[in-house]
């Protein structure tokens, strides 16, 4: 017995606001039977991109948190409907090589001998300064800009990341997942040659409608989190760029 | 003597196929008077997100080329038909911010009294990879990347990049406007500690018809660019992610 299944299309949402998704990702919503949904990305605002009574939509954010079983349970999810024969769409936050998981889910498809299509998205890494007023690269200030995760902090030995490298590379870091190691991060920046007074721009829950922003310098980085009562999703971006004047922003 | 004024939206038009711009890009097109192109993003599929027949649409990429020059003709550009009271639309490739001059273009508006608006794009430096099978971040590999630019090769006096200090990263590398200095580049990074046999994935014309993509390793970088004949525009990504299998894509 053989039946048709589909391939199975791994969506970026991009950073929060709905209007911020691509038209292919838009369309291929609209297209999908089922939708497995993060919380990130234009989740709550689904009903802005497609008919979502017709759609079997499915929160995998409420899937029970452990980290390690949710993802298998949601590669789990992916193929059962596509097996299934469902047109099945895979929305995520940001983009989905950005931190998304989006590899360990086509790997999982592949796998189970299931095809996919990827549509990139918006990155909030990116995305989110640029739009609260910071590039994250400016001609004659700098050539480069590195995206990285602060969800461990330096040292750890699970830590994949030279930070002390970083400070030195003379390219704009932009910290996402780094809210409870912000002082961490700080001072091994500082150790690594960064000055203290490197100009950081902090934004929180950029493109939606809770956003914050705040500006400091490295070394107070830690303490403007405390007294700001900075939480996640928030990207701060640490580098020249972050000194700039915004200019007239009208959005 | 007032004349009302409206915003001038930047937009990010992403890698290049017409359907990758956000549909909040597509709308800010729609509503335009006058549309200031580059070369890159969407431009050359133009009409399949706006009636062009309406608009007023200056391709950029056709003032003179000299580059000093032309970013200062566009934007006085920008300004002119800004202040004559029309919608103004200013597309370009990628994000506006990723090597994108958006911000000199905002400093211009600013300074001529003018507001805008920003509207992100999918960078091509992540979502060109990413198509292609190669993600730019992988759980248990990689915990950040770097997007670089590639227009100066290492050591030259105006070159703001320190690639031995991104050698050490522990970060992909994804490189763009490289492909004329990709053998001095992969030089510097084997010097900075970067082993020879790390893994390379090359896209050439990345989202569009003329996609061509090739895996080397690092110290046959500046070989397989020659032999290759790639030519921009090409990404470049450097790390253990370019060795992934990019599994069963169907796109």
């Amino acid at each position: 017995m053989t039946s048709v299944t589909y391939p199975v299309t791994l969506i970026g949402g991009g950073p929060g606001a709905w209007d911020l998704i691509t038209v292919r990702g838009m369309r291929a919503l609209q297209d999908a039977e089922v939708i497995l949904a993060d919380h990130l990305g234009p989740t709550a605002q689904l009903e802005q991109l497609c008919d979502v009574s017709s759609k079997h939509i499915i929160d995998v954010s409420k899937l029970p948190y452990k980290k390690s079983i949710t993802q298998e349970k949601i590669n789990e999810l992916l193929i059962e409907h596509a097996t299934a024969g469902k047109k099945v769409a895979r929305l995520k936050g940001g983009d989905p090589f950005v931190f998304g998981r989006g590899f360990e889910e086509i790997q999982a498809l592949t796998k189970a001998n299931l095809t996919f299509e990827v549509i990139p998205g918006v990155t909030s890494a990116v995305a989110v300064p640029g739009l609260a007023g910071t590039p994250v690269t400016q001609r004659g200030i700098v050539h480069g800009f590195t995206v990285v995760s602060g969800h461990l902090p330096p040292g750890h030995p699970k830590s994949l990341v030279n930070w002390e490298a970083l400070a030195q590379s003379r390219a704009t870091l932009s910290v996402i997942m780094g809210v409870k190691n912000a002082a961490a991060i700080a001072d091994a920046l500082i150790d690594g040659g960064l000055p203290g007074t490197t100009p950081v721009a902090i934004i929180q829950e950029g493109t939606m409608d809770g956003e914050r922003s705040f500006r400091c310098q490295l070394q107070e980085l830690g303490a403007t989190m405390a007294e700001k009562d900075i939480t996640p999703p928030t990207v701060y971006v640490i580098g020249e760029v972050a000194g700039l004047t915004p200019g007239n922003r009208a959005n």
